[in-house]
């Protein structure tokens, strides 16, 4: 099932999406909520009652007389109020290339544990308009991730039984300032700044027994469900990235072994994959460089359109914004 | 005022602490909410009905009736939820211990900028025991702090104006498992796992008007209120750890404005000071290290009475409890 949140009526709306058209939550059966944060909350309770709804709209048993076209209609995030965000590091290419870019070589450390972070849950945005500060623009980032959402409340789950705490998977873009992130990350307390005004998901909320058909086996030495999805990002209809979900080092189900070990995981909870091999600007720029000297960076711009894609998740569009504001914490450096 | 969350019947109540008996909010006024939450999103319509109450109780216009003792109480953290958790890096002593005990110089971007991170505001703990796992008892630490709470939304919020949002403070006690901690902060994403199993907030949350009396100056080209308030840390009733807040090398307020910088607070977000100068065991191991090589490493163990005061703010006690359980990470580390 492919799950979305738009605005309707000024207000927050859960809904399933059919073939293009939305069908509310509370609309399909009257035991059903109208968040995905209640929904999330009473999955387990709600979710027979949503998964028959895909076969009675095609064979005309709930009517499409109530439901709105998804062309035009307001999308949210899917999960528009996480109760936390925590963004994995999971490709191993990405953090090779990274580490090349920076002339340090790969640490061994990465193969033994799955770090995270965690980033500002109340800054999530959905398809459409991401508005940033000037400092944002110093150095302007996207991150090509892919997240799930937990639909089940757990502590020290082991990763074996994981996978069932995943309540469906989306597209994130972690957006990242990097003059920010990099000067402070001089303090050893990892990204806050240059990555907590904007993280977007979306567009829809796909739920694991639509992904069936895509998976394959774990990394050898490793637990959980992987997925081949490809994975790609382009910026104005130019494809930049381009990667796959697979490839992942260390799976969801591990990602939430750790996150949950002596921590209550709640429904609602984001956990980010990490950023695919060639999944940001910075990877590329600093590939590019190493490549070519004369290589010009590339950041992203007022105006931009950011299109990220992954197979079975759908395409994540969104357009750079610029904040008319004076206010630069650069400027007021000491 | 000094404000108080506890379980009441089995359920979270936010109170008024006066001479040692709690009046619960609702109970005040019928228009005071019972949680501490609603009073944070409301703050401003709802102070001034809570702010003559002392006065009125302590002249018997408000009847100790319906009060319940403080001592017995369960008390839980002042504010048992908040929206999120950001934690400082503000004391210079702290951190240039840190790094002297590493053979680090002292890093001059600590005088540029106030960093943070975000940690976990689902692990939040008030008074009474701490439940540990085994891998957390692998150089278990406590971290004396000072923390705010946000009582008003707002985004892009200069220094000077910063702390009108200040709804209190509160003693933070920033649990650390230092094992965990080293090893993930290797792969340069900050602190997550060695701090997200408990941050303590307690006793009280204490608006700032009780504590004009202490302000003093902020540091020279600084901008923001400064309390001169003595804190300690004493395990097993031996003092180990003594700072003064006014020695927060940033202020709350230029926390709130570097925090609030693109990114919209809101009423319930918590923001740690970061470790005062002798604050945890970690540097008060490595400095004694440094003085003698023969020293014996301290760290907290199961039983432990951790006792933080902060002049103003109370005492916040807390045991260490081992939690039986066979997981490790440090175990299944590949």
């Amino acid at each position: 099932m492919q799950l979305v949140s738009y605005i309707k009526d000024g207000h927050e709306q859960a809904a399933l999406l059919v073939d293009q058209w939305l069908y509310d939550m509370d609309g399909l059966h009257p035991e059903l909520p109208n968040t995905m944060s209640m929904l999330l909350q009473y999955w387990d309770e709600y979710f027979p009652f949503l998964s028959g709804a895909p076969i009675m709209i095609r064979e005309g048993r709930i009517s499409q007389r109530n439901a709105t076209p998804l062309a035009g209609a307001a999308l949210m995030a899917p999960v528009p109020h996480p109760t936390s965000c925590r963004d994995g590091y999971a490709f191993r290419q990405h953090v090779e290339a990274a580490r090349r870019n920076r002339k340090v070589p790969m640490i061994p450390e990465f193969d033994q544990y799955p770090v995270f972070y965690y980033t500002n849950h109340n800054a999530i945005f959905g398809p459409g308009d991401i508005s940033c500060m000037p400092d944002h623009f110093a150095k302007l980032d996207f991150e090509l991730e892919c997240a799930i959402v937990i639909c089940k409340e757990g502590r020290n789950i082991r990763a074996a039984e994981a996978d069932n705490y995943i309540g469906g998977f989306m597209i994130m873009n972690d957006m990242s300032a990097r003059t920010l992130q990099m000067e402070e990350m001089l303090l050893n307390l990892g990204p806050a700044k240059g990555k907590d005004f904007a993280t977007v998901l979306g567009p829809y909320l796909v739920t694991p027994d639509d992904l069936d058909s895509y998976r394959v086996p774990p990394p050898p030495g490793h637990t959980g469900h992987a997925y081949n999805l490809a994975m790609t990002c382009k910026v104005n209809g130019v494809e930049l990235s381009r990667g796959n979900l697979a490839d992942m080092a260390w799976t969801f189900a591990e990602l939430i072994e750790r996150a949950s070990y002596g921590v209550t995981l709640y429904p609602g909870d984001v956990i980010g994959s990490g950023t695919v091999g060639t999944g940001c600007l910075l990877e590329l720029n600093g590939t590019g460089k190493l490549q070519d000297p004369g290589y010009t960076e590339q950041w992203l711009q007022e105006g931009d359109v950011v299109e990220m894609e992954i197979e079975g998740l759908g395409t994540l569009t969104n357009t750079i914004v610029r904040e008319e504001d004076d206010f630069s914490l650069l400027a007021i450096k000491k």
